[in-house]
């Protein structure tokens, strides 16, 4: 049953954009962080993987980085060099923690990148904190950047914020909604995974001094993009390997979490699709066996396909956009391959 | 021993600038809020007293709009003109309440205003989502502006958020440090209440089309009396009349907070410092008896007037930042006595 995948992390770094995402950002990284002092720098700095929670450097950085390699692929299609787009793809991934962040304190997550998350290791309410105190540094290194497009991303990096923040609603809305529809979930996606991808792919374009037309055609082939990832997300969280994305196994189910597959599979009309919302319409915990059995009951209801599916025609959607744009040919192959590697990933 | 003291709210709707916040305001954040959508126009609506619970409008706003007073008040004192200053005083307000949202969750205050606070009216996860989402928006007011000083504030906004997130983790950290001097309680008091004003008072001459020297000048000024308030208002979360601050009597010691009074009281080294102490470092709840006990033993260790005098230097320190500005004599007279009235406050 299984589609043949590939593992992101390796497949990512063979790209020379998502290479000097690497190169580039972790220094960068660290200098704002190291701007925000006390308690902060060291919580923040955990999040991001640049030091241990004692706040002993580890040389690295944690995370796919897979927003600001967008934002690097986005201007290298616009024919714009790496330097230039580094505010833009440090403010993304400072956005981007903070928001898991705060995400993780709302769907009671305790794990992470096989680490502790960062309200189970420091406390709800400092990892509140940490969570606001990257949104600000993010908009800080934007208005630091005196770049034509810094006006443009400033405007946009807010709408993102917000938008963030209503999905993640909606998501959270879900969980206490009985009847929830695929449109909905697909909405709801749009917020809370798109509108971050679909502003990385626009500051990308923006920084590379593309024509105006280009701006908004990115935002939405980042916010398709965004969708598509997610739903390959949603498939992992079900059925991935914990070895291999860093999640207990099953915690989407035990949680009863509406993930698009569930959602899917809930509204597929099928007896399996009766006998899972007979579990999701309970209370108390599932035994392992029967998270197994509720693992079955979603791709019996045709929620796994559906996902895999609906991430294919998103992604198909996402370049259409770009049709009758000039793109730069070697960087497009790039994102082409890219785009294609990340709904066929492991992780 | 309790100095004669005016309630604020009478006082402040005197000036014209406080009326302008009252009257431009609640419909400009009604229209921002609204751009939400769902549950998060609601919550965030309710916080600022919009509408109720249910989503019913009240008609009305709550809150003193004490910050964008201040930012038509120096706007006024720079020859401005309130509808210029309009985003400003918006953004603050949003912020300020993004900011309350979220240290209602951590300081686990279940009161605000005479209601319940988001958390405890909505949940934790949809009272983080709010403060976020009333972040995004204090953003998205400035950038939507189009004014020459939209750079300067958007900059400082950001720089402002970071040191709110500052603030309030030094004052977490003080909960758990026996040993805090009133310099750090100070410094954190800069921060955590000291930010918001400073850039209210930075923007409301930036948006005035000020000279540039006066922009830092400003916001140095705002951040003191942002200091001297909160010292006052540490000094009512103690001495003052629960009917009239809307917070519940005692809610400060018995939460063992170490407020401004406390550290000065803790720090003073007379016998009555020592049972304080003693009281501070238990773990059990206290009884009224005790609330009561604690609340003479803060006043005779002299921390009441510590505060109320540390409030009248930073006060008198604020006012020495603009000498030789030629600042505009009405609005002056006007900035003037509100300095001093909310020095004497009793709410």
């Amino acid at each position: 049953m299984n589609t043949p995948i590939v593992t992101s992390r390796s497949v990512l770094i063979t790209y020379p954009e998502v290479q000097a995402a690497r190169g580039l950002l972790p220094s960068v990284l660290q200098h704002w962080i190291d701007r925000l002092g006390g308690d902060l720098s060291r919580i923040c700095g955990y999040q991001l993987g640049l030091c241990r929670s004692d706040g002993t450097p580890t040389g690295k950085i944690d995370g796919k980085l897979l927003r600001p390699a967008f934002a690097f692929l986005c201007s290298a299609v616009a024919g714009g060099v790496p330097t230039d787009v580094v505010p833009a793809a440090t403010a993304i991934e400072l956005l981007h923690n903070a928001s898991l962040i705060h995400d993780d304190i709302m769907d009671g997550d305790r794990e992470r990148r096989h680490r502790p998350t960062v309200w189970a290791e420091f406390g709800i309410p400092s990892a509140i904190l940490a969570g606001d105190a990257l949104i600000a540094l993010a908009f800080e290194v934007l208005v630091g950047s005196k770049n034509q497009a810094t006006s443009d991303a400033v405007a946009n990096l807010a709408k993102t914020l917000r938008l963030l923040a209503r999905g993640q609603d909606s998501d959270l809305r879900f969980e206490n909604t009985s009847i929830v529809g695929v449109d909905d979930c697909l909405a709801m996606m749009a917020g809370k995974t798109g509108a971050l991808l679909g502003w990385a792919c626009r500051s990308g374009v923006a920084y590379a001094a593309a024509p105006a037309v280009w701006l908004d055609r990115f935002e939405q082939f980042g916010t398709r993009l965004g969708v598509a990832f997610q739903l390959v997300d949603d498939v992992l969280g079900i059925w991935g390997d914990p070895q291999v994305t860093g999640k207990p196994v099953g915690s989407d189910l035990r949680g009863r979490k509406k993930s698009a597959p569930v959602v899917a599979a809930l509204t597929a009309g099928t007896a399996a699709s009766a006998r899972l919302a007979g579990f999701y319409s309970g209370a108390r915990g599932f035994t392992d066996k029967e998270v197994t059995l509720l693992t079955e009951l979603v791709a019996d209801a045709g929620g796994r396909n559906w996902a895999l599916s609906e991430a294919e025609r998103q992604l198909s959607a996402a370049w259409d956009l770009l049709d009758g744009l000039e793109l730069e040919p070697t960087a497009r192959r790039s994102l082409t391959t890219l785009t294609s590697d990340l709904i066929t990933r492991r992780r």
